[in-house]
């Protein structure tokens, strides 16, 4: 089956289509932090969105393209929690009800979050249900569309305004973003961003972050073809843990990105609290991966050059940020 | 003695001054803080600000209007925190040495932004010594220029850009901002943005925020003349405590303000944990008494209002922002 690929355009017409709907959030530089990582890092903090995430870009330019008549048997979604969040705000925005199909280990904010936005919420078992399978036979049952979180040219194209928006941003500032990183789960934002960057800043070199572990991104491109993780790898950044690339995602991804850098935990704990300390922002842990790898696995060809660095998700549960603070994990 | 006081123009001319030093700072909404405070709130985050508060616009503003040639001789200030980091970074953008006088029990968050901007630190004890005279006489000896943290022309000025940019960003996206509230210490902030808003917003009602104990802003408004907090009353908003407002403070805040309001450590414990839960930015325990305010001790004139609410400054010790977050405070 032919792949429906977004395109550059597709992520312009998205900017235009959510303007009214999302934040341009800042960018913010820091000495201490440039000092660490031996480069100058322009930071976009895309964590201070609606909802905390960018997840409600891609959400927001899905739900604004049902066409009236559908909108009222609603939409479903699953995930963890950032495009649950991101659904739900968009959802009740437009009218629409919503329905989020959640895995009970899920962060309680981010359920909370969803809740809050008026959306259900449908709690199944990680280990022993198929959100895939629940998610659609529910919207089948109710004539809803399925939302997906990131395999989708829509969604992508929506999470993309992130890098048309920090390529205007620095355009504005008189700055060229040399290099970008970004963490890479499913990959809807880094592939969108690569196609936002593209037309506005295409010499910009694009690099994936991922927890150890869950490296599929990185490893994909070094065999050129998709791989997976191998199944049952922890880590904390649960915004960003996906089996592999989607097929969309990676077709756009795989012909821009230069490569992949890889933290552990420790790196986006370490991340969160210089965070906290120099930028006075709350990001999660999968909203670090980026930083942490700027910081300390920055590739060696973006050493004193200018790095751009997404910030992308704020929702972490306050007593695993007050741990991460008071160093006890 | 005739107080130089300043004016309206002044905040616009320091507007265009600072710009290329300054962020502009971002503006919030959060549907979930409405319902708790019964308005529309309007939240600037100026704790995003560099350095982590408003103090460097001031500082920015006199600094610059230092001759060329007095610059060598460098600045000497005195400072709990926020006002230190503000003078320290701007006379590192300027190439000028700093000296700052900072009680022994300033919270270590700040002293270390001082240092890490190159200042020269000298500790007093709080109880037994004059801040005052240790830096003037510290000044007289370099020939450097002390840069008071409030009661100045020039600082009140710098500060009062965070209103003029509040009223543009307002009117940017359409809103009225009928009543704005912002925490009070000296005065130097929220006289400042009394005059800033004064031609951009001249309907807008103002509002003092105020920890309780240190309310002599409220009570001076009452009394119609400046009223002392009684001596050695505690409160954990160290960044906003300061023993009466100041005279030129008073002179031109007073002709604006419209009451004050006032709230205890805790409520602005739980402005701390809203702020991180709804907004992903850390704010400081004085930082947040107006959004306390907003939140929990709204006047009633404002309640279904649209309420701009300024989020002040962002250093807080992290054992202290781990314990709000887990409510050990």
């Amino acid at each position: 089956m032919k792949l429906k690929l977004p395109t550059r355009s597709d992520v312009t017409a998205a900017a235009k289509r959510i303007k009214p709907y999302v934040y341009e959030t800042p960018i913010f530089r820091s000495r201490v932090l440039d000092e660490i990582a031996g480069a100058n890092l322009i930071i976009k903090a895309e964590c201070l969105q609606q909802t905390g995430s960018f997840k409600l870009r891609g959400a927001t330019n899905r739900l604004l393209q049902i066409p009236e008549k559908k909108r009222a048997a609603g939409v479903v979604a699953f995930s963890s929690g950032n495009h649950a969040q991101g659904v739900a705000r968009a959802a009740k925005r437009l009218g629409m009800p919503a329905l989020i199909v959640m895995p009970t280990d899920a962060p309680q904010v981010k359920t909370d979050g969803v809740k809050a936005d008026g959306a259900e919420v449908y709690l199944y078992d990680r280990n022993s249900e198929s959100r895939e399978e629940i998610a659609a036979e529910i919207a089948r049952k109710r004539g809803a569309i399925l939302v997906p979180s990131f395999d989708d040219p829509m969604i992508v194209a929506g999470q993309g305004t992130v890098g048309l928006e920090f390529a205007a941003q620095a355009k504005a500032h008189d700055i060229e973003l040399d290099h970008l990183i970004c963490c890479a789960g499913g990959g809807g934002l880094i592939s969108g961003i690569c196609l936002g960057l593209s037309g506005q800043s295409p010499d910009t070199q694009v690099w994936t972050a991922e927890p150890e572990g869950h490296d599929d991104w990185k490893r994909s491109l070094e065999a050129k073809t998709i791989v997976s993780n191998a199944p049952g790898t922890r880590s904390i950044c649960d915004a960003i843990l996906t089996p592999r690339p989607g097929d969309i995602t990676w077709a756009v991804g795989s012909q821009y990105l230069v490569g992949g850098c890889v933290v552990t935990d420790e790196h986006a704990y370490e991340a969160m609290r210089l965070a906290f300390r120099q930028l006075r922002v709350v990001v999660e842990p999968g909203g670090a991966v980026a930083l942490a790898s700027a910081l300390f696995r920055l590739p060696e060809t973006a050493k004193g050059k200018t790095v751009g660095v997404v910030l992308t998700g704020g929702n972490v549960d306050s007593r695993l940020y007050a741990k991460v603070l008071s160093r006890e994990v």
